[in-house]
C-alpha cells in the first residue's frame, strides 16, 4: 500500500504508514557517517566558493585569529590589557604552586604560562578562555608518574617523563579533534565532573598539609587514609611557624574571595589577592629570615625564557607506556575542563564554540608546550572566570598575560627566592575550596538520584581510592545507566484522553480511558538485542494481566503497539516482533502497529514480517488503529478477525 | 496548572501536561528495582497463599519435576522412551568426540552424559532440551586451559583444572540466576551468536584435520593460520588410510543428514547415523586390525560409573585464576546456547521458559557434574533438535538417555576399544558443518548492515584470532552500536499530515506540510549526558538552516520540541534544555514543548526549568501546541510573545 512518492492512502480507518523508498546502502551509510562525525557540517561554508577563497576560509578555520585580528581596535586592546594584567597576577603564583603539585620545579609552571597562551591566542575559538595549568591535571600527572619514577631521586628523568606525557596528551587531544571524536568528552557527564572535581579538590587540600605543616617526608599516595596517617604519624615534625603563616594567608584569601563574591564590582580584589599574598609572604620571610626557622622557601629560580625540550622526550621502553597512559588520561581530563569552561562562557556572550576545533587548538598548544619545557595546560575555570570578569574582549588577553610572564621570567625570577612554600599551599587550598560545588550536588539529588550516585561515586572513588579509580567508577556507572535504560525500556498501557484524539499513558494521565477488547502498549525505547527478550516477556505479561483483569468483559482481541518512540530496531528486535506475533496469534489476538518510524518500516519490510502482520494493519496514529479495531470488533464475529487479515473489511 | 488527580485543564489551546504527583523516593526506587530484576514478577503466584502451600509452590519453583511427575502417564513415557533412546545413540559418540576436543579422556565425555541429564530432569523447565556437552564450549575449555597446562605432559593436573573450571562455570551460572542477572545473556545478540558459531565450527573442523590425517603432533593454537601451517608442514606425516576412512564416514553422515532434511519423517536416519558409523568403524578396525596401519583408536576405556571428583578441585594459585576465567567465559557461552535452544523449542510448543530458573538449573547441573567427574554441559542444539523430532514429551527423555549411558558405562565400554578416532573426527565435522548458518548471515545483510558487521567481526575474530577474541570484538561492537545510538539521536522536522491531526516526520512523509514561523522538532531518544551537547548543537543548527531557508517568509518565532520519544532525561539533559532556551531566547524565539513523559515533567519541574519555559507552554499534543502558536502569531505583534509567556493570551 505504501508507495515511493509517499502519498498516504486514506481509508475509512484513517491513514496507513507507507514503506519508505529503499535508498542505496552507500547513501544511507554516508548519511549516518556524516551525522555521527560531522553533525556541525563544518564544510558548509566552503560550498560554492572559489579556490583561493577556500584556502583563506580553511586557514581561518584553523587560525581564528585571522578572523578577528584585522578588525582589532585600540579600544578592544584596552580592555584586553586590563584583563591580561589581572590574569597574569593570578597566573604567576598559581603556575608555581601547581607545578609543585605535579612534583615539578616551580619554574616549569612559569614556562607553562608563557608559550601555550600564545599558541591558543592564534588557534583558539574562545574569547574568554585564559590558558594555564590546572590543579587536577597537575595532581594526576604527579600521582601517575610518581608511581613509576621518584621525583626526588631521579628529578631529571621525572621531568622528561612529564614533558613526554604532555606531548602524548597534546597528540591525543589533537587526534580526537581531527578524527571528529569530540563526543568522547561527552562521556564525562556533568555529574561525574562535579563529583570528580570535589574529590580532587579534597585530595589536593590534603596534599597541602605537607607545605602547611612544613613536613619534610610525605606519602606519594593521594588517598585520604594514607595522607592522614602520614600527617599524624609525624606530629612531632609539625612546624608551628609555617602553620600559623599558612593559616593567616588562607584566611586572607578566603576573605577577599568572600568580599568579591558579595560585591562583583571588586572582583579584582580576589584576583589580585594571590599575587599580594606572595609579595607579602616574600617580604615577611626576607625581613625576618624565617627560612632559617622552619619556613621552606622556593629558593633559586633560573632566569631566562623556556629552554627547548624536544630532545628530552622519552620514546623508549619501559617509560613509554606510563607516559602514554598518563598523557591520555590527563589529556582527556584537561580537555573536558577546558571545553566545558569555553562552552559556558561562550553561552554567556552568545557565540559559538566548535568542540573539535578547540580540541585541535588544545592539542597543538600542548604539543608545542612539550617541546618548550611546558607541562600540560588547558583553560582553568578560576582563571577564565577572572578573565571574563576583568572584561576581556578577545584571546589577546592571553597574549598580554604571556608578555607579563615573559618579563617575569627575564628579570623578576630572583624576587621569588624568598617566597615561602606555605603561601603557595594557601593559594592552592583557597582555589580548591572554590571547586567543591556542594550546591550542584544537592541539585543533582533533587533532580536525578542516579546522577547523584554517579557524582558521589566519583567523589568517594577519588578521595578513598585514587583520581583514576574515581574517574573509571563514575564513567562506568554512567555508561551502565545508559545500557540499563536500553535493556529495560518502559512499556506502558495507553488510554484515550477525554475530548482529544490523543492516546496517552494511563499511569501519567489517570483520566485516560482504555478501550475494551483492545490493549494499547507503548514501547519507550529502540528495540535492540539488549532488550528484545525482555520486551517479549513483558508484553506477554501485559497480555496475561489484561486477561486476568478483564474477567467477564469483552475478552482481549487486539494488541496495538505504539511504535512512535521506537527510534531504531535491529534484527533481534525484528525477530522479537515475529515471536510476539506468534505468541498472540495462538491466543487469537491480532497484532496492530501504530506510527512506526521509517527505519522500522524499512526493516520490517525487508524482513518480510510486514507481510505477516499485514500492511493494512500498520496505522499512522493510535486513534486510526483503534477505530479500525472497533469497527472489526462490532462487525466481525470474535476470533474471525485474528486469522484473516481484515477479511471483513472486504466483506463490508 | 498540573494537579495531583491528573484532571487535564482544557483551554482553547487544547490540553496541557500535568506535573505528576511526586512519589516518595523509596517507592520509585523499589519500582525500578523490581522492573529491572523481577520483570517476570516470579512471586505473583505466592500472593494470597497459605504458609504450607507456599512451601510447596517454592519447591515446585525450583524443582519443576514436582509439577509434571504426578500427572506423568504411560503414554507419555512411551514417547519419552523412544526419544531418549534416539538421543542416547547420538550422545555416546558425541560425548567421546567432544571430550577429545577439550583434550580430555574420552570416558569423561560419557560420564558427562550420565549425571547432568538426571539433575536437569529434576530442575529444568524445558521439555525438549537434551543435556550434553557441546563442541564450542569444549573447544573453549581445550584452548583456554591448554595455554596454561599441557594436556599431554600433565594430564592429571589438566583434568582437575577442567573439573574446577566446570565448577566455577556452574557457580557463575547459578549465581546469575539467583541474582536475577539473566539479562546479561542478552548481550550476546543473535548476530553475535551466528557469527561466533560459524567461526567456532570452522575452527573445530580445522582441528579435526589432526584426526583425519592421523597426525601425531599438532598445534594447540586454534586460529586458521597456525593450524594450516602445522598441517602443511608435515605433509609427509599424513596417513592415507585414516584420511580415506574419515572421508567415507563424513560422506555417509552428510548423506544421511541430507536425506533426513528432505524427508522429515526419517529424522531417525540422521539421528542413528553417528552410532552406526561408530559401530561400522569399530568392526572394520577390529576385523582388519587397521590400528596397526596408522589408524588411531580410542583404546582402553575404564568400566564403571562416574568416580567422585570433589577432592580433585583446585582452589590454589597459580591455577585458580585460569580455572576461574575459563569457567566464567565457557559458562556464559554455554548458558547462551542452552537458553536460546530452550526458548526456541518452548516457542514451537507454546509454553513458557523462565530464563533465571533455567540458569539455576544449568548451574546446579554443572556444579554436581564437576563433583562427579563431568565437564561443562548444556543444551546442545543438535541433540535437542533430535529429541524434539523424536517426539519427546517431558524431561524424562533425559533420564532415559542417562540410563542408556549408564548401561554403556557398566557393560559396553570395552566395545569402544577399537573405535577409530577418525570416525569421531568425521562425526564432529558433520555436526559442525550444520552450525554454519550462512542463510542467517545473508538475512542479516539484507535487514541490518550493522548486525551483519557484528556477525562478520565475530566470525573473523574467532577464525583468525581466538574464540575469546571473537567474542570480545563482537560484544563490544554491539555495545558500541547501542552507545552510538544514544549519543547520536535522530532529530527530525515534523509537518502536518493532510486531513489528519497528526504531525509526522517530513523525511518519512513527503506530503506532510511544515507550519510557517514554527519549527517542530522531534527528538528520537532519551536525553542523556552522552547526547546532551550534540542535541544542543544540532538544534541550533536546525534553527539556522530554517532561518536560511525561510528567506522573505515569516521569520521563525516558535520552536516546538516533540518530547514524545524522550523516554528519560538526566541532569545534563535538563541543563541542555535550559541552554537551548537561553540560545533561542536571544533570537526572540519561544520554546514550546509537546507531550513530555511523566519522568521528564517531574524532573523539569523539580529543576525549575518548567517555570522558565512556562507550564502553559507544555502541550499534550503537537497539534495543540501549533494551534496555540498560530493564535499568538496572528494576534500578537511578532517578538512580543517571546519574552512574556502568553501575555497576549490574558489580553484576549
Amino acid at each position: 500500500m505504501g508507495n515511493a512518492d509517499g502519498v498516504l492512502p486514506g481509508t475509512e480507518f484513517g491513514h496507513r504508514v507507507p514503506v519508505p523508498p529503499s535508498r542505496p546502502f552507500l547513501d544511507t551509510f554516508r548519511a549516518n557517517l556524516k551525522e555521527t562525525f560531522f553533525p556541525d557540517d563544518p564544510l558548509r561554508q566552503f560550498r560554492n566558493e572559489s579556490g583561493p577563497r577556500r584556502v583563506i576560509l580553511g586557514l581561518k578555520y584553523f587560525l581564528p585569529i585571522l578572523d578577528w585580528a584585522p578588525s582589532y581596535s585600540l579600544s578592544l586592546f584596552k580592555s584586553d590589557l586590563i584583563a591580561g594584567a589581572t590574569i597574569a597576577s593570578l597566573a604567576i603564583p598559581q603556575g608555581i604552586s601547581y607545578a609543585k603539585l605535579a612534583n615539578l620545579p616551580p619554574i616549569i609552571g612559569l614556562y607553562s604560562s608563557f608559550v601555550p597562551p600564545l599558541v591558543y591566542a592564534m588557534m583558539g575559538s574562545s574569547r574568554d578562555l585564559a590558558v594555564g595549568t590546572v590543579a587536577v591535571a597537575s595532581l594526576l600527572i604527579g600521582s601517575m608518574l610518581a608511581d613509576e619514577v621518584s621525583p626526588t631521586q631521579e628529578p631529571a628523568l621525572y621531568l622528561h617523563l612529564a614533558f613526554t606525557a604532555t606531548f602524548f596528551a597534546g597528540l591525543f587531544q589533537a587526534a580526537l579533534g581531527l578524527l571528529r571524536l569530540g563526543f568522547i568528552v561527552d562521556f564525562l557527564s556533568h555529574a561525574t565532573i562535579v563529583g570528580f572535581m570535589a574529590g580532587a579538590a579534597t585530595v589536593v587540600c590534603l596534599q597541602q598539609l605537607k607545605g602547611m605543616l612544613g613536613l619534610e617526608h610525605f606519602t606519594t599516595a593521594t588517598d585520604l587514609v594514607s595522607v592522614l596517617k602520614s600527617v599524624f604519624t609525624q606530629v612531632h615534625q609539625w612546624r608551628w611557624e609555617s602553620a600559623v603563616l599558612g593559616c593567616c594567608f588562607l584566611f586572607f584569601l578566603l576573605l577577599t574571595r568572600f568580599f568579591s563574591k558579595r560585591r562583583p564590582r571588586f572582583f579584582w580584589v580576589s584576583a589580585a589577592a594571590p599575587l599580594t599574598s606572595v609579595i607579602l609572604g616574600t617580604l615577611l620571610v626576607f625581613l625576618t629570615h624565617a627560612e632559617n626557622h622552619g619556613v621552606q622557601v622556593i629558593g633559586y629560580l633560573k632566569k631566562g625564557l623556556n629552554p627547548p625540550s624536544a630532545t628530552s622526550l622519552i620514546f623508549t621502553a619501559p617509560y613509554l607506556t606510563v607516559a602514554l597512559k598518563t598523557g591520555v588520561v590527563t589529556g582527556i581530563v584537561a580537555l573536558a575542563e577546558g571545553i566545558a569552561v569555553g562552552r559556558s562562557f561562550a553561552m554567556f556572550k552568545n557565540y559559538h564554540i566548535d568542540g573539535n576545533k578547540e580540541m585541535i587548538a588544545f592539542g597543538t598548544m600542548n604539543i608545542v608546550g612539550s617541546l618548550t619545557s611546558c607541562y600540560l595546560t588547558t583553560g582553568p575555570f578560576s582563571r577564565s572566570a577572572v578573565n571574563y570578569n576583568a572584561g576581556c574582549k578577545t584571546a589577546m588577553s592571553n597574549v598580554v598575560m604571556a608578555a607579563a610572564v615573559m618579563i617575569t621570567l627575564l628579570f623578576l625570577t630572583p624576587l621569588f627566592h624568598y617566597t615561602p612554600l606555605v603561601v603557595l599551599s594557601a593559594i592552592i587550598m583557597a582555589a580548591m575550596l572554590g571547586l567543591v560545588d556542594y550546591e550542584a550536588a544537592i541539585h543533582l539529588w533533587h533532580v536525578d538520584k542516579v546522577d547523584f550516585c554517579v557524582c558521589l561515586a566519583a567523589f568517594l572513588g577519588v578521595v578513598f581510592g585514587s583520581v583514576e579509580i574515581g574517574l573509571v567508577i563514575a564513567v562506568s556507572i554512567s555508561i551502565l545507566r545508559v545500557l540499563l535504560f536500553v535493556s529495560r525500556p518502559r512499556t506502558t498501557v495507553l488510554g484515550k484522553v477525554p475530548n482529544s484524539s490523543a492516546y496517552r499513558r494511563v499511569d501519567q494521565y489517570p483520566v485516560a480511558q482504555t478501550v475494551p477488547g483492545v490493549l494499547i502498549l507503548r514501547i519507550d525505547a529502540p528495540i535492540y538485542f539488549t532488550n528484545a527478550s525482555y520486551l517479549r516477556e513483558r508484553i506477554s505479561r501485559w497480555i496475561e494481566e489484561e486477561n486476568d483483569s478483564s474477567k467477564g468483559e469483552t475478552s482481549l482481541q487486539y494488541l496495538i503497539l505504539d511504535m512512535g518512540a521506537v527510534g531504531s530496531i535491529d534484527t533481534s528486535g525484528i525477530s522479537m516482533l515475529d515471536e510476539v506475533k506468534k505468541i498472540i496469534d495462538r491466543r487469537s489476538i491480532k497484532l496492530v502497529l501504530a506510527n512506526p518510524g521509517s527505519e522500522v518500516m524499512k526493516k520490517m519490510n525487508s524482513s518480510k514480517i510486514l507481510e505477516a502482520i499485514g500492511h493494512e494493519w500498520v496505522f499512522l496514529t493510535v486513534a486510526d488503529a483503534v477505530a479500525a479495531c472497533n469497527f472489526m470488533l462490532h462487525t466481525c464475529k470474535p476470533g474471525a478477525t485474528a486469522n484473516d487479515n481484515g477479511a471483513c473489511e472486504a466483506v463490508v
